[in-house]
């Protein structure tokens, strides 16, 4: 077996390293630029490369910095997401080489922690549904998913360990399952959104993209402010699993799989129960939908009013269509079923650690549309802190991944249970 | 008495007018830039002035817009809010000449609604409280509050009708109280923020400062993009006195003023009755301070990681220190303490339409300190909407503010009453 390179160790392996003088943050990120000149042509994950600018920071690691908590870590920072020292065009050839003043807070909290940013990833328009050129870094011929498309195939096609995302509805643990890469959004509000383009202000998040569950803690104490805490201790968790309630979206095959690997993560230890999804959480799919396009279609009418030629059909007939057919009086009674749901969620979690549910239908679907986001958008209504985690694979051998899902607040037995999840799953 | 000139009156006067082809929004404009050079050298309320946009922009409503509910309403922007036609610098050296790419949400919902936008007015840096060098307008050698101060000053001086502000402590309500204008904050997240420099995420708004209760009305329509509705009915409200709970930060006379107000309100048919506002929701000044110094601190990681010489002592010293000697625990206790802050604000409207209650500690002070912020401290963490009613003058004959507030939600209540209370007040 040979040793993996310099590109395909985690964040987390990199910073030990870096920290025990074995490699340096520069020659991580050569590794990583090289993994970029052999894979980008085909996979098209990044809007913008700053390679210079990426040697320059790692160098500057090396110099003062080899001991942070993510040095040496490339970072791919999605193009929703504003950066100083790159441009920020939001997926729209409307802010096309648009270069904000400053660092988004997730980017310079990153930063200060050691990650050094290669580049802006491929956002589908507006973090909506319209997709960019990136493809599946496991099969061109398939949509890496969206919107957080380049970051998801950048982790996945080892050209960095870490990317940000962003998520409204299913925005990264879609592109997370689709790409056999682990990907976490925390409870609302916990990692800061200062800096990052709004699209829906009640449902948006961060996501955090990495290969491993201990590179996700890492990253999240870090774009939170907080000095870095102990690794998650693994533990087998009390698992509820939310069996059958999206069971007609699913493809052939992957409700088979998500019981088999319930019954597997059983009989290696965890407590598994299933968990019913009644219709007053499944009709939270609506609740979003009204949400999310009341504040989509205010939150873009600068866009609509003076550039509503260079906007998406998709855009035009899908989120702004239903935003201007939903009245206020729909969009305060949404908010007010999305309270009266997240004081429910209690039901769900009795006796439970965490959640087991479908990331996505299967397999990421071939072609360039990014495939179907109603698998999170219950649990985005809740505002649940989720990972997806790369455990089952499909009929063409392709990652399917299992979301994963806690309390809010309660990321930390989230990642604890999930580090377990993965030394034990089916691999 | 001679007829107002016409930078004089208020937005819905303008719009009226405009609309039955008494006036043109042009040359409404035109009388309000005359306002400004009459007045901007000695209160300088403007970071960035665009007279040639704002006749190109009146131009295009009179040629296509005239019926539009803010036509021809002149509006200054706070320059902490993003302008895709205006640098926008944030009050700091850091961002000066910065050029966005888009409208913040409330800008183009504005402008949509058949607002000019005039220019950019001061705000204090990063909408703290390091001054802007904006003076009062009723007296040069007084502030005009913070940290909206150019907003408020600009609206005061009759040089337009309407201006946006934000509010993350009372940037709204103090510098509205200490210049005469009518100030308003919704409840959370009744204005989308997209485009706005975040301080604080869980207390930040939208504030508007305008000559009448009617054209906050009408703003607050269209910064919803919600069609114009009925002006508000006038009515004589049940109101809670809130009596002397920040009686020891009061200027001598300013309590005495307060009581003189509700005494008087409730001889003009108001149920008046005092609330108490006990230990509990009096202790939210320091959980205010907890989460918005928290939160602040990682919002501006760029700016303090890499301009650091050019952040002022005064920012430094205050929010950005809190910031580091919060911690995590603090912060989630102090959101904890909002939570069930929030739960209890059903006593304090118990038999109640709203809440009266002092907008700032007196007149405004001499010199260039934007003033005691505590006057709204309470109210932000609790989410309420809130007014501040030019119905009081101090010893100088300078105007003190009435704080009105309501339920949140309670928005079209809180106009109602204020409208009743701005034709009854003792004037």
């Amino acid at each position: 077996m040979t040793a993996p390179r310099l590109n395909e160790l985690t964040a987390t392996e990199v910073a030990h390293r870096v920290a025990r003088g074995e490699t340096t943050a520069r020659a991580v990120i050569e590794a990583c630029l090289e993994q970029v000149a052999r894979r980008e042509a085909e996979v098209m994950a990044f809007a913008h490369l700053d390679a210079e600018g990426a040697r320059a920071a790692a160098d500057a690691t090396d110099r003062h910095g080899a001991t942070m908590p993510l040095a040496g870590a490339g970072l791919g920072v999605k193009d929703i997401i504003d950066t100083a020292d790159m441009p920020t065009g939001y997926g729209s050839p409307i802010h096309q080489g648009h270069q904000p003043s400053a660092d988004a807070a997730c980017v310079a909290l990153a930063r200060k922690a050691g990650a050094t940013v290669l580049g802006k990833t491929v956002t589908t328009e507006f973090a909506n549904i319209h997709p960019g050129p990136t493809r599946n870094p496991h099969d061109a011929t398939r949509t890496p998913g969206g919107s957080s498309s380049g970051s998801a195939a950048a982790v996945a096609a080892m050209m960095l360990p870490l990317a940000l995302g962003t998520q409204t509805t299913s925005s990264t643990i879609r592109p997370a399952s689709f790409c056999g890469v682990v990907g976490f959004v925390p409870s609302l509000g916990e990692i800061p959104l200062s800096g990052v383009r709004t699209a829906a202000q009640s449902f948006d998040r961060i996501g955090v993209f990495a290969r491993s569950v201990a590179d996700i803690a890492s990253a999240f104490d870090a774009l939170r402010g907080l000095a870095a805490s102990a690794a998650p201790e693994p533990f087998a968790p009390r698992i509820g699993y939310c069996r059958g309630h999206l069971a007609e979206r699913m493809d052939a095959g992957t409700a088979e799989r998500m019981d088999a690997l319930a019954l597997h993560l059983s009989r290696a230890g965890a407590n598994v129960s299933d968990v019913s999804v009644g219709p007053t959480f499944v009709g939270l799919s609506q609740t979003h939908q009204a949400i999310s396009s009341f504040e989509f279609l205010r939150n873009f009418t600068y866009e609509i009013e003076h550039h509503w030629s260079r906007i998406s059909t998709t855009l035009r007939e899908g989120r702004i269509a239903h935003g201007r057919a939903c009245s206020h009086a729909e969009y305060r009674a949404a908010l007010q079923q999305a309270i009266e749901a997240r004081a429910a969620i209690g039901a769900l979690f009795e006796g439970r650690d965490v959640l087991l549910a479908a990331a996505a239908a299967g397999e990421a679907p071939q072609g360039s549309a990014t495939g179907d986001f109603q698998f999170c958008a219950i649990w985005t209504v809740l505002g649940l802190p989720a990972l997806s985690l790369p455990l089952m694979s499909g009929p063409h051998g392709l990652p399917i991944g299992a979301q994963l899902l806690a309390r809010p607040g309660d990321e930390a037995k989230l990642l604890a249970a999930a580090e377990w999840m993965m030394r034990h799953g089916i691999g």
